[in-house]
C-alpha cells in the first residue's frame, strides 16, 4: 500500500511509529484523527504530511453535516485550522490546504448542492496525492544523474517512501542511481531522537535490497572523514528563495562535515517545499518536541530521572553548504535564487 | 565511593552499565572480573581502566598461587597479557601495564620471598590512583584558565569521575571553573551507542549542581551554529606526539562543527593519554564494537532484524582542530609537538 491514501470512505495511512517492529495500518474516518496522527508523526515527511493533509481536508468535507455551502466552508475552515497547527516546520502541510483552499473558494458555488464541492475537494487531494508520486519519480531520474558509479551515499533521516506517498526524494535518488548500478553502498544515520533512519530508511533499503550499514548520527564525520562516503543525500521540510534547507535535527551538521572533507552534499525535494515568501533559513520556524523523545526511548527512561533535554526537531543548513537542490523540475546549482523561481514556475502551479 | 578503588582484598568499582538506573557496586575478586569489567564497559574511560587494569595486576599477585618468583612471574605476565586485550584505544591502559611491569622487573629479587614484590605492586596500583586524582585536581585548575565568565560549555561523552578514579578531565575542567563561578550552562551529547552522555555526564552534573541540558549528538551543530555555545571540552583515549587526538565516536565531528563556528575545542587528560610513540593519529589503532550496540538500545531492537551496522567507538580529530590540550602539567597550545613532549616529560614518570 501507499504510505497514505485514500480508502474509499476514509484516510489509510501506515503508521510509522510501529515500524519496524510491526506493520500497523491506521484508518481514519474523521479529520481529527489525521491530525493526530500527524501530530504524533505516524505519518511524518514534509511531502507525505502533505497529502494527508489535503486528503484529511476531503475527508472533513465528506463527514461535514452541513446542510449548505456556508455552513459546510465553516467545518472546513475548522478543520483545516486544526491541521495546520499539527506542526510548523514543513511547509508542503501548508501548501497542500493552500491548495485545498483555493478548491473550496472556486468550485461548487451552488447554496444548497454542496456535494460537486465535496467531489471537488477529494479530487484535488488525490491530484496532490498522484502529483507526489510523479514528482518522486522525476527527483529521482534527475538526482541519479549526479551520482557517479560506484557511490557510497550517506542518508540522514528518512526521506523515503515512507516520507512521500511512495519512492521517496532523498531515497527516490538512490532507488533511481541503483536501478542504473550505480549505489555501492549506503550509510544510513539513525537519527536520534525518534530514530528515522535506524528504523524507517533501513526497513527500506532493507526492503529494497540496496545495501547498507546502519550507523549511529555521530559516526558520519568519521566515515567521511576516512573517504568512505561519495555523496550525501537528504531530504527537506522547508527550503527558503536563497536555498537554506530547513530538514531533520542533524541535517546541519552533516552538510558541514561533508563540506570539510570535500564531499558533495543535496538536497532533494518536490517544488512543493521550496517557500519562495521567505528569504533565507533564519525565518523559518524550528518545531520544539518534547524532552521526553530525547529522555527516553521505546518507553525507557534513558537519562536521570527529572533532567532537562532539548529537542528542536529541526535545523536550518544555510545555503553555501548545499552542493544542490535536487526538484522534480531539475536540479538547481547555486546561486539558487534564480535556479528555485525556475523550478518553481516551471510546475505552473503557483 | 571511588569509580574504582583497591578495597583491602579486591577491587571495588561502580558498574557503569547500571547508571543512571541503580548503583550498584562490583566486587572484583580476580583479576579476570576486573578484565571482563574493562572489556563490557562497567569500568570505562581511559584513565579509570588504566588504574583498574593497574589494580588488577595486583590482586592477580595477591591471589597467585606461586611458591617463588619465577611461578609468580609467569602468573603476572598471563594477567598483564589478559588485561592488555580488553580494549586497544585508551593508551592508559597499556601505559598503566606498563608501569607495573617496570616494578615486577625491580623490586623484590628474592627468589623464595615474594611478598615484598607483592606488596610493591600494590602500592605502586595505589600510587596511580592517587596520581589520578592529583591529575584530575590539576587539569581543572589548568582547564577553568580557558573558561570566560558566564561559559556555555559543549561537552561530549563522559569525561568526569567516572571516567577516572573521581572528579575527571573534561568535566574537571568543568567542575574548576563552576567552582569559580564561571559556568553558566553545559550542554551534553548523549553520546550514541552507549549514552555515556545521558547516562554518566548527566548523572555526575545533576549530582554536583551544574546547571545542564541534555541533546542528542546530532543537534551539537544547530547549538552551534546558533551561538548557543561558547567552547567545548572533551577528554581523550590517546593523544599521538602532533596532537591528533583519539576520543569517543562523535568528537571529530564536534571538532569540525566548533571550527567552523568559530568556536575553542579543547581535550583534557593526563600525560598518560600521549602516546609520544605514535608520529599522528593515523596510527591509533580504533576499536570496532559488536553492531548490537547501535541496533539494540537498553536490550530493545531498534533497527530492522538482521541489518548491517558498524560500531567504531572511537574517531581520531586532526590537531588542527584542537584549540589546546588541557594536561595536568598545563596548557599546550600549537603546535603541539614540542608542547606534548614539555609536558609528559615534566612529569618525570617516563
Amino acid at each position: 500500500m501507499k504510505t497514505v491514501e485514500w480508502a474509499g470512505d476514509r484516510v489509510r495511512l501506515i503508521d510509522q511509529t510501529r515500524l519496524p517492529w510491526e506493520f500497523v495500518v491506521l484508518d481514519c474516518t474523521d479529520h481529527r484523527q489525521v491530525a493526530s496522527a500527524i501530530r504524533e508523526m505516524r505519518v511524518r515527511g514534509a511531502p507525505a504530511i502533505g497529502v494527508a493533509a489535503a486528503l484529511a481536508v476531503a475527508l472533513a468535507a465528506r463527514r461535514s453535516a452541513a446542510a449548505n455551502r456556508a455552513a459546510l466552508l465553516a467545518d472546513l475552515a475548522d478543520a483545516a485550522e486544526e491541521l495546520r497547527l499539527t506542526r510548523p516546520t514543513a511547509v508542503n502541510l501548508f501548501w497542500a490546504i493552500e491548495r485545498m483552499k483555493r478548491v473550496i473558494q472556486s468550485a461548487g458555488q451552488d447554496d444548497d448542492n454542496i456535494d460537486p464541492l465535496k467531489a471537488a475537494l477529494l479530487a484535488e487531494a488525490e491530484a496532490i496525492a498522484t502529483e507526489d508520486e510523479d514528482c518522486c519519480q522525476r527527483i529521482g531520474a534527475h538526482g541519479a544523474s549526479v551520482v557517479p558509479q560506484g557511490a557510497r551515499i550517506l542518508t540522514h533521516c528518512n526521506a523515503g517512501a515512507l516520507a512521500t506517498v511512495d519512492y521517496g526524494t532523498a531515497l527516490g535518488v538512490i532507488r533511481a542511481a541503483h536501478a542504473q548500478g550505480k549505489v555501492a553502498h549506503v550509510y544510513v544515520d539513525e537519527t536520534r531522537p525518534l530514530l528515522q533512519g535506524a528504523r524507517l530508511t533501513a526497513w527500506e533499503l532493507d526492503q529494497a535490497g540496496i545495501p547498507f550499514t546502519l550507523i549511529t548520527d555521530n559516526m558520519a564525520g568519521h566515515f567521511l572523514h576516512r573517504g568512505a562516503i561519495d555523496l550525501a543525500v537528504v531530504g527537506s521540510d522547508r527550503i527558503a528563495a536563497n536555498g537554506d534547507v530547513a530538514n531533520k535535527i542533524g541535517t546541519y551538521s552533516v552538510a558541514v562535515l561533508c563540506k570539510e572533507n570535500g564531499v558533495p552534499f543535496y538536497a532533494a525535494a518536490p517544488t512543493s517545499t521550496v517557500d519562495l515568501s521567505l528569504a533565507s533559513g533564519e525565518d523559518i520556524p524550528i518545531e520544539e518536541r518534547s524532552p521526553a523523545e530525547v529522555t527516553h526511548l521505546a518507553g525507557k527512561r534513558i537519562a536521570p530521572e527529572g533532567i532537562r533535554a532539548a529537542n528542536p526537531a529541526f535545523d536550518v543548513t544555510p545555503h553555501r553548504y548545499v552542493t544542490a537542490i535536487i526538484t522534480e523540475n531539475g536540479v538547481v546549482h547555486p546561486p539558487f535564487g534564480e535556479g528555485l523561481q525556475r523550478v518553481v514556475g516551471a510546475g505552473g502551479r503557483r
